[in-house]
């Protein structure tokens, strides 16, 4: 897999876990219809599907039945969707655009935004413990709950999230933008990886490796989404332009320089790519995704 | 314990409960501080513990090891007090008082208040699959798990808050009005009487009629509680007296009057005493709790 068209996978397995999200999702015709619909229109308004490809592939890479996790990894991006609604709520970021559509409290108002946003993360937690139930490893099942629940807890992506917010109009550190990034961003990314590559099976080595691999590219991921704020095309990102500087948001282009920025960038995914030197061909996904972020635009 | 002082026994419960809440949740030294701060403010302000205790009191019914669920318990806390930061917020019900202290948001500002929520949700989670691992019943902890987050959920808890917010200002019909009490408040608390008695160890047959008891109780805690906004003394109930007739909230004295409301009250007290039958004293907790409802204060 060598030759692996990254644009023709990223399509197809999106296309997997958009067909499956899709299946899992309670209709938006089951009452009360508005909550479902709020659901459902954020969950399908499109994005790289990159939390539930980064499961299904680690999976792969451990030669697992990445099949058997598709509602783990939908429930990945059931979780990122609800940060997302949250995020964009006009007391957080007060987002009005994103993935080049209005944002949720647009469409249905604030207090259906709010409460979508607290019924996917529900939702996220009955789609694993049903996943488990289905398994016949239950105690795996409840490691990867236990897992992500503390990756998107307020040590975790809620924490990245609450600095963010303290930090807007503040100077801070390095350390500080570090950490947002490591909770934020990173902290989901890692625990995908890391629940594909567990309930694939794979080995403590393997999971070790995968997870160092995680831990690059999720801050490759927020570095690159940095240099997108900067350099991106707002039709092609899907989102404001710009919006970081506005807000008077440190990035590390702000903090370090555009140069510098792009430096640990690229040093970043080359570490990422090192971590999955043990794999087999298998791996040949996570290889290309890191190199993707690279060049990414959007 | 025919016997049974209920007073002695839920300040006893409830202190148990307080002080394993206190010692579960995340301590308010831990970075980012103000999240921490913010989860422990509302967590600890008081109130029943109704929740925990059923849970603990419905696994002492069916002869189960209580203590040995006290984490659980508690994760049903951590839930109802993330209900009632996101309900209170001013795009919900915008409360500024809650068991006789200012709001979530009046203390943190919204953004913590949003975050702070999202945290007790997700922290649950934490709770509930750490105390599976330890457990040696991996299955039945990810059934309680599946069971919780469907109760809180779109077609729980969350739906009926959205109907509740839909209802405002708004003529409803007794099926309405009954949809709102049964999700909004009534599924959290069948399925922490559940969480009890699957837990611990309960027959088929045992679980079903604690659930029956636990319907009725859900229908009563919430009609009861549509009476204490009318006839409740606002020292005591702890939250702004009238604010339903203020808000233009069914009710259901105001669908059915205050006798008939009454009467529903005693009836359906007595059908969840009446589920208890087979049950020997071990279930004294539970019907004495089902009484207090018809004179509880607060």
């Amino acid at each position: 897999m060598n030759s692996l068209d990254l644009k023709e996978y990223l399509a197809q397995k999106g296309k997997y876990v958009e067909e499956n999200l899709n299946n899992i999702l309670v209709s938006k015709e089951i009452y009360p219809k508005e909550i479902h619909e709020a659901m459902n229109y954020s969950v399908m308004a499109g994005g790289k599907r990159l939390r539930p490809i980064l499961c299904l592939a680690a999976a792969d890479a451990v030669g697992g039945n990445s099949e058997e996790l598709i509602d783990v990894a939908c429930a990945l991006e059931i979780i990122h969707t609800y940060s997302l609604i949250h995020d964009d709520l006009p007391c957080m970021d007060n987002d009005d655009l994103r993935r080049g559509k209005p944002t949720n409290h647009i469409v249905f108002g604030e207090a259906i935004a709010l409460l979508a946003g607290d019924g996917l993360l529900t939702y996220a937690f009955e789609v694993l413990s049903k996943a488990g139930l289905k398994s016949n490893n239950a105690e795996n099942y409840l490691r990867v709950i236990h897992e992500i629940s503390g990756a998107v807890g307020t040590m975790g992506m809620i924490g990245g999230q609450v600095v963010d917010i303290q930090s807007e109009n503040m100077e801070i550190d390095l350390k500080t933008l570090e950490y947002i990034h490591k909770c934020k961003t990173a902290a989901l990314i890692k625990t995908s990886v890391r629940a594909g590559a567990i309930l694939g099976g794979g080995t403590k080595e393997q999971i070790d490796a995968l997870t160092t691999y995680a831990e690059n590219l999720g801050l490759a991921f927020q570095i690159t989404d940095d240099l997108l704020d900067v350099f991106g095309d707002e039709t092609i990102v899907g989102k404001n332009i710009g919006s970081d500087d506005k807000n008077n948001k440190a990035t590390f282009p702000k903090l370090l320089g555009i140069d510098k920025t792009k430096e640990i960038a690229q040093a970043t995914v080359e570490q990422a790519i090192d971590a999955l030197k043990m794999f087999d061909t298998n791996s040949a996904p996570l290889k290309e995704l890191a190199k993707y972020l690279l060049v990414r635009k959007n």
